[in-house]
């Protein structure tokens, strides 16, 4: 298992409201790719969104996200962690 | 206190030894503007590398950035955490 980060742009005002229902569709299915979302945190003002994981594969993360309806823009294994 | 996400482009072959010294060059001055860094990861394929600070301000997590040597490239403030 690997940690990863993967960012979500072009966010510009969302919510908590927002940020809260994406994570929860996320959780609902992540068992089923042995997925395991962290913490997802947002800047609205830029419109950018972090999620932070640990899962088998970039892979895994984006099929999550992409069932969830919320396809990851750029996602990053963080091998390196201090 | 806000947390703030920031982060280092044109990391490419950062190793575990250089992301802990630039680590450990911020803790030992985040005192000195109330930061805590709390968390790095680094992507050394991307060279990327995201850092979680709980800080007075923007400013104030650059001011420490810089006096380390590792100006960042964007800081974002994270009013939504879920």
């Amino acid at each position: 298992m690997t940690k990863f980060m993967d960012v979500h742009h072009n966010m510009v005002g969302i919510t908590e409201e927002d940020l809260r229902a994406a994570h929860m569709a996320d959780l609902a299915i992540q068992a089923e790719e042995s997925v395991h979302f962290e913490q997802a945190w947002a800047d609205p003002e830029a419109g950018v969104v972090y999620c932070l994981s640990e899962a088998p594969s970039k892979e895994a993360v984006q099929r999550i996200h992409e069932r969830a309806g919320h396809l990851a823009d750029e996602i990053h294994p963080l091998p390196l962690i201090v």
